[in-house]
């Protein structure tokens, strides 16, 4: 069953991913976020689910954190950060963002495939999760195709996404001992109007 | 056109459906948002798109507000207040989270057209935007089709929904007042990031 | 009370602004909308609650219609309309994306209070609600302090807004009656899972 | 680093709780969602934005697909189906919209971990994807605490929700074999509004 393969598929290429994630990157993220006034994140597709799903828990650890794009959403300033999460790191709409934001003295985090791209650039800090996203897909596809595998396990962004997800919730138990924060004081923030 | 007879029947409506509320209850609601630490704002559907507007504003003026299912918001607590806006007053999610709120000791504050709906009944505080909402349009067709108007120029819950966003935009407008804020401390909120 | 003040003048200003519509821009409007395969709409702020609410009125009235940035909006084609809300019709994010949409080929409908706007000038059809929008608010505000009225009654976007919102719901109407949909139509596609 | 041992705890967990899905649940969940006329998809918090990473991709598969809540998706019927992820299978809004939708005649499908839960109970098939959730996450805390484990390395229900997206996006492999869809196909359906 292609079922089973692309289960197996994307938790072997998610561990490979997040393999290029160095320590000292993981110390310097968590440190600008637990000294910044607010954070502020995006994404936009599923990048975007990652992002909210990391904000969720930002909160749940007691920080300001704020969706790009949501109702109560206020200016963003020199004493924040914002953290954009883009695969190709070429989305359109991230860059015009993170310009802005960059004009105004914020720090920029970025979480992408390519520490070559137009995000990474102008960003203080680069988490790089490496491998398959959208700009690397059409040979990929073509040279699977070739092979006899007629279909993509993991298609588009998938496992950039997934391999996001799963990093960020590691900076979430790290930051967890950081702040001294068990989980029921996770849990005391969680919304309760639900 | 049909077009000018709806435009003229939303505006004479609105003016009609405002004309419920009381300064007196104006007073109250400012001095209720102003007092407490946080407030959580719901609607569902096209009302749940006017108590994000009214969020968005409240932010503007320098509030601590939060659209209860949005992302980052946190756990409501006895200092709190929960605002609902319900034409019917019924909506069952509504109800179960302004149960919720009740217990927690979160003062509410209800937007209906009735003040003997099962929303009205637990609140605080109730402001009263008279007239047609989903609960009374059936009867109101029948009558509509009988007297020859086959189309209702405002169906469902319309006349409720911009009579709420317009009185609560006229709430903002005391509230700037009140809290010594001006149309620039509130642009210098906005968000900066689109 | 400013308050009553607020309501008035917002009252008021929603009817002038909607003066500059036309019979004629109405027609041209609803027979796109109704010859085209899908509507995407869009906004952002505030504005784009307003897209929302008249989005889920075209969905009501049996229409394909996806916002902009939902989950489960799919690509844009030439067969299709962008219908975009912006009251200084400069907003970045609307630029770039309606830009995209008309080198597809779509047909574009701007809602806007500037007919010489970047987004005006790119679209097919222009409705324009005269009035007060962010770009002129702070000569305005200017002329209100030096006047002796140290406050706005309808900050920044407000007036474009509500006008927006009370013009697309009398479009909805004169739609009812172009498509044959009663109330009870649109109730019945009205979602139950609330 | 607490982050590497999170790291490595998440993919763990996330193996051994997919480890509980047949190959024959896959293949009645699939041939249900082929089958039906629309998809609707719901989830409250995290689960909720795991539930629309999965609507995407079925959007991006061809099918007719719908997030309960969003602002176009309209009335279910007894020719569709509503998906709900809930790690509990309790969660009070997700219990009575399934209430509602199995009373019109919709099948259920819940992604939960708790194969006796109330949601459980009402669905027409269940996906179980066992391991921690909210419901045991007090006494696997306390024992955590006991054997010196401070922290939880993923509070409340994460490895649900990451299983569970896992879980999706394979399903969503096996989907393209069965509808013939290929990575090119998906990607010609993406939004290009962005």
């Amino acid at each position: 069953m292609i079922y089973n393969d692309a289960l197996n598929d994307i938790i072997e290429n998610v561990k490979k991913t997040t393999e290029t994630i160095t320590d000292e990157n993981v110390s310097k993220m968590t440190k600008i976020i637990e000294e910044v006034e607010s954070i502020f994140i995006m994404g936009l597709g599923r990048s975007g689910l990652v992002a909210k799903a990391f904000a969720m828990r930002l909160m749940h650890l007691g920080l300001n954190v704020y969706v790009v794009g949501e109702t109560t959403t206020p200016a963003i300033t020199d004493k924040d950060c914002l953290i954009a999460i883009s695969g190709s790191g070429e989305t359109s709409y991230i860059i015009s963002t993170t310009g802005i934001a960059k004009n105004i003295g914020s720090k920029i985090i970025a979480i992408t495939s390519y520490p070559d791209s137009t995000l990474a650039q102008r960003s203080d800090l680069v988490l790089q999760l490496q491998g398959r996203t959208k700009i690397d897909s059409e040979p990929n596809y073509a040279r699977r195709q070739i092979s006899g595998l007629h279909q993509s396990l993991s298609p588009m962004g998938t496992i950039f996404e997934i391999s996001a997800l799963i990093f960020l919730d590691s900076i979430i138990a790290q930051m967890m001992q950081d702040l001294e924060q068990t989980e029921k004081d996770l849990k005391a923030r969680h919304t309760v109007l639900e």
